[in-house]
Order: C-alpha cells, then sequence, then structure tokens
C-alpha cells in the first residue's frame, strides 16, 4: 500500500485524488489545501487541513499547485528527506527544494472540474532525483491503471509544448468553429462527429497521413472562396497560416514562403 | 426501396457505397467510375460501368466527384429530369445543369480510404431545389442510419469552413505535435490520450469552458518558456497567433492587438 497526501485542490489534485481514492493499492493520507472549504465536502472520507504543521507521515507528497509556486512552496514544507513531487509540465524538477528527496509525477491530460476522466487512460511522466524513488512513483501511476513514462526534464517540457499544439490550440479551433457557426445560426452540434473522428483517425495512421480537405489539395478555387466567406480578421490570418503550414507539410508547390530564417 | 446510381469512386464515393450496400433500404443500381479499374473489385456485388450512355434508371444520382468537375459532368450526363445531387461542401446547388433535378446531399465528415467510419454518427446536409424531393434525400441519408439537416447553401458553405478549421486545421497541428516530439525522441503516441479527450470533452461543453492551459492563464513564464523550446519558425509563428487569439477569447488583459480592423 503506497501512502500519499496530496497537496493542493484545483483540477488535477481532484482528480488525482478521486483516482488514488478509488484505487486498492494507494491510500490517501491526508489532502492539504490553503483553502480549507473548497475541499471540507470530502472531509467525510479523508482527513483535510489548512495547516503546513499538521501535515504527517506519507511515502509521497504530490505538490499539485501551481507553476509559480512550486519552489516556494516546497521552500515552506516542514520537513525533509521525503519524497517530495510536483505535477508540472513545464517547472523543472530541481524548482523543488532539494532538503526533501525530489521528483515530477506529471500526468499528461487535460483536466476540467466537471469532465470525468478515465485516469486508466493518462500517461504519467515519471522523473526522479534518485534512481531509487523511481519504483515508487512507478507503482502509483500503476495502482491508478496508468502508464508511467520515465522521461527526462528535456522531453517533458518539450511533451508540455506538443500538449499546447494539440489541446489547447485545437481546442480553439473548436471555439473558432463554434463562432463561425453561430454567425449563421447553426448548431454547433453538427461537427461534433468531424470532430470526435478527426481525433480518432490519428489513433491508427500518422496525422500525415491522415490529413485531407483544400489546403492539402490545393484546391485554389475553394480556398478563396473560403477566404471570402471568413468575417474576421482574426480567423482570416490563422486560416492563412495554418493552410501555408499544410501546403508545406505536404509539399504543394507555390506555397507563400514566410519571411526570416528558413524551416 | 430506394435505388442510387454512385457517381465517383473516390473516398467519399468509396464510403458512400459502403453505406447505401449494407442497408436493406437502399439499392445501389450502378457504380459508374471514368476509371473502371478502380471499382473492379467491386463488380461481382454490384454492376460497374466507365461509360455514361449505359446509364440505368434510378431514385437518386449521387456525383462524389471533384468539385471544380461538378458543372462539367453535370452537363454530360446523357439524361434529364431525374434528381442529380453533389456530395460537396462548398460547390452552390446552382453549379450542377438544370437539365436535371438538382440537390446536394453533403456527408459532413473525415474521409480517408483506409480508415472505417460508423456512418450512423454522420451528419447528412441536405439542400433541394424544388421541395419535393427533399423527403427521398432524408429517407437515403436515414436509410444508412444518419441524421439529415436541411440546410441552406450559406450554411453549407459556412460548416464546410468550420469544418476546415475543427478538421485540417487541427489535424495539422496533431502534426506539428509529431515533429515537436520526434526532435527530442518522444512518442507521439503518449499524446493520443490526451488528444481523444480533447475532442470528447466538447461534446459536453463548449470549447470557450474547456479551454485550460498557459494562454487561457496568462501564465507568461510558461509562454516565455515554451517560446524558447520551439525549434522553428513556422511553429512559432502559430504558437504566437493562437496564443493571441486564446487570450483575445478568454479576455486576457495586455494581449498583443493585431494590425488593421477591429474584430
Amino acid at each position: 500500500m503506497i501512502s500519499v497526501i496530496l497537496l493542493g485542490a484545483g483540477n488535477v489534485g481532484t482528480h488525482l485524488y478521486k483516482a488514488f481514492s478509488s484505487s486498492d493499492a494507494v491510500t490517501v493520507t491526508q489532502w492539504y489545501n490553503r483553502n480549507r472549504t473548497s475541499i471540507s465536502s470530502y472531509a467525510n472520507e479523508v482527513e483535510i487541513t489548512d495547516s503546513l504543521t499538521e501535515i504527517k507521515n506519507a511515502d509521497v507528497y504530490i505538490m499539485a499547485i501551481s507553476d509559480d509556486d512550486i519552489a516556494q512552496f516546497s521552500s515552506d514544507l516542514p520537513f525533509t528527506n521525503r519524497l517530495v513531487v510536483h505535477t508540472s509540465g513545464s517547472v523543472a524538477m530541481h524548482d523543488i527544494d532539494k532538503k526533501n528527496k525530489i521528483g515530477v509525477f506529471y500526468p499528461l491530460q487535460t483536466f476540467s472540474k466537471d469532465a470525468e476522466i478515465d485516469f486508466t487512460e493518462v500517461p504519467i511522466c515519471i522523473e526522479v532525483y534518485e534512481k531509487e524513488n523511481l519504483k515508487i512513483l512507478k507503482d502509483l501511476a500503476k495502482a491508478t491503471g496508468c502508464k508511467p513514462h520515465k522521461i527526462t526534464t528535456e522531453q517533458r517540457q518539450t511533451l508540455h509544448l506538443a500538449a499546447v499544439f494539440v489541446n489547447n490550440f485545437t481546442n480553439q479551433l473548436y471555439r473558432i468553429g463554434h463562432e463561425i457557426c453561430e454567425t449563421k445560426n447553426i448548431e454547433f452540434e453538427i461537427l461534433h462527429p468531424l470532430i470526435e473522428e478527426t481525433a480518432k483517425k490519428i489513433q491508427n495512421m500518422s496525422p500525415f497521413m491522415a490529413q485531407t480537405g483544400p489546403a492539402k489539395r490545393n484546391d485554389k478555387k475553394t480556398i478563396k472562396r473560403q477566404l471570402k466567406l471568413i468575417e474576421k480578421e482574426e480567423h482570416e490570418a490563422i486560416y492563412k497560416m495554418l493552410t501555408s503550414s499544410i501546403k508545406k507539410t505536404h509539399g504543394v508547390k507555390n506555397y507563400r514562403p514566410r519571411k526570416g530564417k528558413a524551416n
């Protein structure tokens, strides 16, 4: 049985709590949050606290807090020589105060308070400073049904960058699709199956192979017609940039090269 | 029983053939393609032809051909006063020669030869010139388990534009994620669950509500660190543009306004 103390109750912290508390191989010894009220509804199932001095002993301490708070918070911890990890995609492991054993336990997924997550599908990216702490973090990931991936700091930060493209930026394209539909009183829901299929397709083929559409076909007529249809300058700029990017990727001739260094 | 003659055997034609031939309420009377060889493997289950003069009678003729060929091909058809529809998202219905009854049967989905499609999930956007032809196209959509949506030409073209954003452009972001992973020897597959969840999330909440990440949080440190990590100028430009778009959508102060007309 792995004992865990969760520090923080944002989206990641809350989803981790749910995943850990439903695992037979993990016990959440305590859940700390600086604002006690936001976790008070869990008080009947787990010990909650808003005081660092009350923090007990556990195998792993997981800081699920803002990136900017990690360094200071880890210094404020009133104990030493225990395993303390953060859950951030981009903060360096060495930002954690070295009075404790340090590591990273980064779940590569998008967490919203209201969306249930199937945790068995979440890859957990793991880093440790001392090799001997690798096993317990791997076991912790596996105990929640997740797949652990041992990676370097640089790989984690690169993954986080790639995640911004495939998650945040993709979601913004959904948002633009939604806006475009609204201008003509079309229900955005008509696009749901297409969105799902686009994501599903690349589970079995590379995004390069999966590409379709006017940019890849270099269908100038459609591109011209669509640019005319666009009402917002911001959408037009994004349309042009991504059309040019697709043309480049697929070797379409006569794409307009962008100024600056070659790439 | 609705009889259909399919004209064309690209991705859309082939997927339509499979959907129709597996429906009890539809019979594919003939499948025409100018290149007979590409459909010869179906010759034992459906009558195939490469000659327009051999084309038989049917309730609906579906042109699943290139956008640019629709006008000419519809003029070349050696019959009149029958129901002829195209499957394009962007070509005007009136591009079809009016010697026949005209309409549109646009399946809003991404079709690749190698990806199987659950056709029951595909919205079919329908337009007709004469109202009396609406019912048969609706029935045809329903016969394959699809949901028919009667829309206007402008709405269809707007949907097609929105589809380019949520499908082709999204897929290009997947491609960039793939490229970024490759530079650091990371398996792109680690991002698959995130990609699926991003698409799944907006089936139940709006993309506006679903947004997360450094741009929405206006997390300047992470944005700066990620911009440093990016190796390709093209990726940098896309990162900056979509970050600015997210900031604008979510009312983050101090986004850098773009020059030109207000939007």
